[in-house]
């Protein structure tokens, strides 16, 4: 084990029903005012802003609001909603929806509090340490976002898809209701799942060293989504199976795999950022096509790592056999594995290349991502 | 999964050295004046309190100090620290020590925040919802209690072992160096790995509802603990398999395993409390007697979950044969499997009976803890 420091106060509010409970998980923090930001106008129709309104009423906070988040969630937005933030004096700002809205409402409560541009944070030219605080109902599991202090936001302008992380930026309280999740498309189902796998494998992959007990954990993590995603494909209102699925997605990015780890890094989201900047693929969707090509080119430096991946979750004896049953596992649950099935043109992988070094530059990892080994995962991913 | 809260606030510093920090940590947090409480004085032999006054003198922090904490805890050492920390004026406790030690602290400084009686909390009499800050470097990893907000201490008047917790006595930083924890005896290793084996399989074997996931998450820290605890038998110094065994004790009581379970009891922890109240047996001692015994009476309420855990454990292939693997296992680690090896009179079981009885009616708990069901445990514990 190598040397770690593990602290995580988010508070995880899971179950059925307990995003009624919203309005008085927020009164127990002393707060007043919030503002609700949320994606499309599809929790309008089923009923759940409704009941978030009504739950912040009976405990006697008033909101604001701004939706239209997308996937992908872009820096305007962000502005928006600082402006917001800052005009009407909110003290916390409650994210309705998954990842995206999450990562949104993490820039907007860090940006409420800074009088600079809050892209400063995502270039690395400023620290984040104060923030509103932030809340969050889940609708979609797959980011992990809900007990982590990253956000994820593109900024259109540049085409740049960037994260930034603070002390400040952890949710107070998530609310997981598995029954929210429900009404995802399969499409989307799929989607996620690769995300919670890109999330464990840039890990698994990537460590220069991984304690064993930190192995089993993360397989575990990953054989609970195979098998719920195979049941939610099939039976899409499998409460268990969805529960486990929303918990699986929460535990792969909250840092608990990270204890003890050496050197891990994020090289497929890395390389996907620039896609989902760049076409606006699903997420999820593009790392499906990253990370078997990234697995190709990463087996050579670990390959009793590779070996045991396969062994320990596709139960076949190789490590080229476990990169391909993770490529038919893939393609099984329907979420694309080269570029032309994300309709990314082959064409343009000279420019993504050239986009990804300077992306590399600002990181200081001109070493690690270098020329031939992005250009080997795009051709891989041919 | 079963609807749960997760909160869990403790800050781990995990990692060589990380004792030489423990001043900056507390004065992090604005604290100026801590009692230091340990148990015996090998921590001023082997130069550990002397590291610690060094770090707290460096960052300005003054001391008082309580040593002489004993396994299985007592109250008489408790109300010593309260009288300490009200007269001296100390703002926070902090144990350098193991469970013990930790659990001592956890009731001083709840104590020393309350007016009445402090085993008021340990029955039932009144919640804690203040204490001084609680701050520890573990010397010995086993009961997870660096990372938890319980403690269990034996009242000696009355030789009762009872425990009490509230949301106020979770450490906020909890020092985990393998290396202070490599010269446990043999003995004691083997007492840590039954008590671990004891908190996952008290939960794994209760619950009337175990999500998969955490069924996984269970036996990974199961294995976890038998591959390193065998080679920490042979090779104390390896400092790989000591600090994965210490991650897996953590993990064991942090509560993750408690997530979307239902129902889950301390049955064995109940039963061996009383145990170690009356013959001061080591606490590990007592549950690798109590927990087969237990599990013997078990099997027939959850038959496929204790074939899965022979399986996926111990690798074999019935109820019966994961018992007896299990049995070999403490057998072969040196821990007792029986009331004769850990001197425990047969004859004293119906004086055991009766004293249990009594707790689990305090506890409103006679339905399940009845005469048939003890009896029949410590029969085969025979």
């Amino acid at each position: 084990m190598k040397d770690f420091r593990y602290y995580n106060p988010t508070r995880i509010e899971f179950g059925k029903g307990k995003e009624k409970n919203i309005g008085k998980y927020i009164s127990e923090y002393g707060v007043s005012k919030v503002l609700i930001v949320y994606g499309s106008d599809r929790i309008k129709k089923n009923g759940l802003f409704d009941t978030v309104v009504k739950s912040l009423r009976d405990n006697g906070i008033t909101f604001e609001i701004l939706g239209g988040v997308q996937s992908n969630p872009v820096l305007s937005k962000v502005y928006q909603g600082i402006e917001i933030a800052k005009i009407k004096g909110v003290e916390a700002v409650l994210a309705v929806g998954g990842g995206s809205v999450l990562d949104s409402v993490k820039a907007i409560a860090a940006g409420a509090m800074y009088n600079g541009d809050i892209w400063d944070f995502f270039t690395f030219k400023a620290v984040p340490n104060k923030s509103l605080t932030i809340f969050a109902i889940m609708t979609l599991a797959a980011t992990g976002s809900e007990m982590n202090n990253y956000a994820v936001v593109t900024n259109e302008q540049t085409r740049e898809k960037f994260s930034f992380g603070g002390s400040s930026t952890y949710p107070t309280v998530s609310v997981i209701n598995p029954e929210l999740q429900a009404t995802v498309t399969k499409e989307y189902l799929a989607y996620s799942a690769a995300d919670i796998f890109a999330h464990s494998l840039d890990l698994y992959f990537s460590a220069s060293y991984l304690p064993e007990y930190i192995a089993g954990y993360v397989e575990n993590i990953l054989t609970t989504v195979i098998r719920t995603t195979e049941i939610l494909l099939v039976d899409s209102s499998n409460y268990e199976a969805r529960g486990e699925f929303a918990w699986a997605a929460t535990q792969a990015l909250n840092f608990t795999t990270f204890c003890g780890v050496e050197n891990n890094r994020f090289d497929t989201h890395f390389i996907e950022h620039t896609l989902s900047a760049e076409y606006n693929i699903a997420h999820g969707a593009g790392l499906s096509i990253v990370v078997p090509a990234w697995m190709k080119w990463q087996k050579r430096n670990l390959p009793e790592r590779f070996e045991r991946f396969a062994q320990k979750v596709f139960n076949v004896h190789s490590a080229d056999a476990g990169i391909d049953a993770l490529l038919k596992w893939y393609k099984k649950i329907g979420t694309p594995v080269t570029l032309k099935e994300g309709n990314i043109p082959e064409e343009d992988i000279p420019m993504l290349i050239e986009k990804l070094l300077v992306v590399a530059k600002m990181w200081g990892a001109e070493k690690l991502y270098t020329k031939e080994m992005i250009s080997t995962v795009f051709n891989n991913a041919k």
